[in-house]
């Protein structure tokens, strides 16, 4: 049965559900509409296109075999018709109309349809302030306003710019602008770290060093207030000061394009998220809706959540597609992954952080290790950093994240974890979790066993931290403090700080441990401290078992204080 | 309470299981027993250690943070006492004894236990043939083996070098030897390709090209016979010719080392090794046993299997450990997941190859995709190749494999498709699952998501693929064969073929194909080619709806045709 489909949006969700739902109906038809006239590409590669990496946007809007996914494209290679530059002003359930309008000509016309998909995406959020209309302010919602971003670099205007917001399109950006533009940036966060709501303090941190390392200004917990010029941008100021500035880049989050699903009067939630089922249908049976606008189970709460990802948009345009042929293909849901690569740093996390699992009410905590990402023995290879979200007396994971160099070895991690986040594992199933091994490409107790083991370890009790942060508090504070710091490393990494501090900081290698349990301060709290964690553990073992139970073991050690640029 | 356990075995599991107890029970006493005096090395670095990538053997001993773990480490780090160059002559279970006997002072004695680990590991299978006794021929059991072998190498001794058998151990040995010492080797197997029971024969076939590109020569379906030389070995002979040899390496597979266990008693498989239920302990609840002396679950097939890997050996010990505290820690088996880096390669499987599933009674196919690790547009990238193994009707995931550089993709993957194995995932949850997307890392259709996208359209019928040998076949008896070759690529890439064979290699871009198709033969079978199998698939869709349906599309296309080595 020959049938027509029309589809709103032609980035990511949109072609994909057309070209699934063609290669299924050839018969049938299919209309694609989109204000733009760039359309299909790779949105998620924006930030590398402004960067240079991609040299071309036609490169970002090209198949994996050199074509350009033009209107000319769809209709030649896929038999779909593309209207480009024309909007949508609304949708008729009743009749089964769209009332379109090309946006040059401006011309209107109804296109009748038997079903329908939203394919909308979202918008970039823009801050209310004095200024956000002057030239040289930009978001980074779609490839038309990438390429005059680009134009503005290339002709040599910014010298400064600033960023605003750092989130993942934040940092994408400002590294854009400041490695291969060499453009003096600031990132501003009004939250107290970077990425907030998505990795940890402590992950953050070490990534914030990162961007510092790399000569991005970060400012913390600053509001901007306004952005000033006479035509151009030439100042932000904030709730702390001012920032010249001859380019902005507002990357404050994306909201659902959803007004002409909530016009119709299809189910939306409160964020702007169109409701749909797990065969991404809206509460319109005869519509489809899935990508940016949208809502999906999140699959660790059971809630809705707001995923928006261009990988979500292309595997629910496939399922859409074949739902649309009559199929009965499903769409369960999303834990929420996230991989960012930060200069020579990759960060990752999949499922809920800490914040986010206290804020859903769970009796959680978190536990951090770091470790090579290879066997210690193979001469190729890096420090990686993982944390894992439980949650206590079930000792279910909620959520892991990990950073490390750019070798993929944090993607093939977190990956791992990601993959079977939804079936609810606990600590043992990280500890025992089937990695595969050889030298080359893993340890044989693997990081993330080993964050399994700490995990559980420090849930039933035989194993006490301190992170990073209460570290370096109480080490600003050791005058007058009650804590000691202890260093269970051997003599020749002790000594430099032995020997700078010698009232605080002790040296007793964990291997004489048990010979110089007289030298342990026993009316303070003992902080012990190792390169990664693993001899401080041990040496807190050792305490205890002469009863000398108040101390804390430094979580990633010192690999983890020098990740975060402290002066200690 | 305190007690005494006795660990026989100190390589990988013993040590990981006395130091677990030993932290969780600090006041009893281990004893770990070992016939070497070489102590709790990693293993499998040892094909490292003899290429010279790792330069000392120490350092397959060290821990992370270089202290070599002999007896006296274990003694003052661990509180774990060791007796090396000790044998194990029997198990008395009734009076939970065990006699030991010193190899260099021939002293025998009792040790009694109230708990015992047998961790004894494996031993490599010799070949019963003429001259198997002769100087230069090793197998690569231990750490002494291998300081042998490099001592040889480093002799200058070798010139030529044969290694029997290509599995895992061959090809690291074989790489080892040819790459880094400049050894001209020669590796011979009995199967009919490289790998037999772990890769599929067309990921065989692509890292033996691999292999030949670095000098390594490929000998397969040979069978040793006898080896040769009056002292040191200098022939090798098969039963197809004669090779010269200075060096031979035995790698045709290890056996349990269980006579100690079957001799107490204990329940052992007719493949010899120990039976264990899923806390580790044998069929005598006071003895435990892991590692490569016992079989576990195997999750997929719910059988015993037979999985030796130093990666299990260590979670098994800490199992172990565990239950000897009175715990109750499971291991609940494995899927069996393998990897091996081959020069610039690596090659990566994960539950059943489609052989295996086979020979297991499944009704189970293969589906083989190539695709870029990366979003295509992002400058660095690689092509990698996965093959998914489903079983028909259910479509449930029985294996699944992947090979492409060092870049850790492949480790990325197979990783995570390794993690939800066990979870009985079909094609639909390999298509819709999570990984972490941007595009530095990985496409926004992931291969992964791809695999299964093609797993599904192959099981329903939308795609009818042959591979790469079908196709080689079918090309070399292009002359008397009834099919014809349609190369659905843009001209620039079909013409060196259709220039070359006019009368076979037809071209047909696959965007021109709706208005070429009175070109497309239709008194034959076509063979639909294009780089990855993209296009040949919408090829394929294009022909079926103008009726003509008796085609082929070549899975992986042209990338895996080139990675094969085939000279079209």
């Amino acid at each position: 049965m020959s049938q027509h489909v029309v589809v709103i949006g032609a980035v990511a969700l949109g072609p994909k559900a057309a070209c699934r739902f063609k290669r299924l109906e050839p018969d049938s038809k299919v209309t694609m509409v989109d204000q733009s006239d760039l359309i299909s590409y790779g949105g998620c590669g924006i930030p590398y296109f402004v960067s240079g990496d991609v040299s071309d946007a036609s490169q970002l809007q090209s198949t994996s075999f050199h074509m350009v996914r033009d209107a000319t494209f769809f209709r030649d290679v896929k038999d779909i018709d593309v209207l480009i530059n024309t909007g949508v002003l609304s949708i008729d359930r009743n009749s089964k109309t769209v009332r379109v309008k090309n946006v040059l000509t401006r011309r209107e016309e109804d296109l009748s349809y038997d079903q329908l998909v939203l394919a909308t995406g979202s918008l970039p959020k823009r801050l209310p302030i004095p200024g956000a209309g002057l030239k040289g302010v930009f978001t980074v919602s779609n490839l038309n306003e990438a390429m005059a971003i680009k134009q503005g670099l290339a002709g040599g205007e910014v010298e400064k710019a600033v960023v605003i917001g750092a989130g993942a399109i934040g940092l994408e950006m400002a590294e854009a602008l400041a490695d291969l533009w060499g453009i003096e940036t600031t990132l501003i966060e009004v939250a107290d770290q970077i990425l907030p709501g998505i990795v940890s303090p402590n992950m953050a941190r070490m990534a914030q060093h990162h961007l510092e390392e790399n000569d991005v200004a970060v400012r913390l917990e600053e509001t901007v207030r306004a952005l000033h010029g006479t035509d151009r941008v030439e100042k932000v100021t904030t709730d702390k000061g001012s920032i010249d500035a001859d380019m902005v880049i507002m990357a404050v989050g994306v909201a659902p394009n959803s007004d002409l699903a909530r016009a119709a009067g299809l189910e939306v939630l409160a964020n702007g998220a169109i409701v749909v089922n797990d065969r991404m249908q809206t509460s319109d049976p005869l519509i489809f809706a899935g990508g940016d606008c949208v809502a999906v189970a999140n699959l660790l709460t059971g809630k809705p959540g707001y995923f928006p990802s261009g990988s979500l948009a292309n595997r629910q345009g496939r399922v859409i597609g074949t739902n649309l042929a009559g199929g009965n293909s499903r769409f369960e849901g999303a834990v929420g992954t996230f991989i960012i690569k930060v200069f020579e740093m990759s960060l990752a996390s999949a499922g809920m952080s800490l914040k986010t699992a206290k804020a859903e009410g769970y009796d959680a905590l978190s536990v951090f290790v770091s470790q090579f990402d290879r066997a210690h023995f193979y001469p190729e290879k890096g420090l990686m950093y993982m944390e894992i979200i439980v949650k206590r007396g079930t000792e279910k994971v909620l959520g892991v994240q990990g950073l490390g160099g750019m070798s993929d070895a944090v993607f093939a991690r977190v990956n791992a974890v990601a993959a079977i986040l939804k079936y609810g594992p606990t600590t043992a199933d990280i500890s025992n979790l089937e990695l595969l091994y050889a030298p080359p490409f893993s340890a044989a107790m693997d990081i993330v066993n080993a964050l399994g083991n700490t995990a559980e370890n420090v849930l039933r009790g035989k194993n006490k931290l301190i992170d990073v942060d209460q570290f370096a508090k109480w080490w600003q504070d050791r005058d007058g403090s009650e804590a000691v710091f202890l260093d269970c490393r051997g003599w020749g990494n002790a000594k430099p700080f032995a020997e700078k501090y010698p009232d605080d900081w002790k040296s007793i290698p964990q291997d004489e441990l048990k010979k110089r349990m007289d030298e342990v301060p026993k009316d303070k709290p003992v902080v012990l401290i190792c390169n990664t964690g693993v001899r401080s553990y041990e040496a807190q073992l050792n305490l205890r078992q002469r009863g000398i139970t108040d101390t804390f073991n430094l979580q990633g050690g010192m690999a983890t204080v020098k990740k975060w640029g402290l002066d200690i």
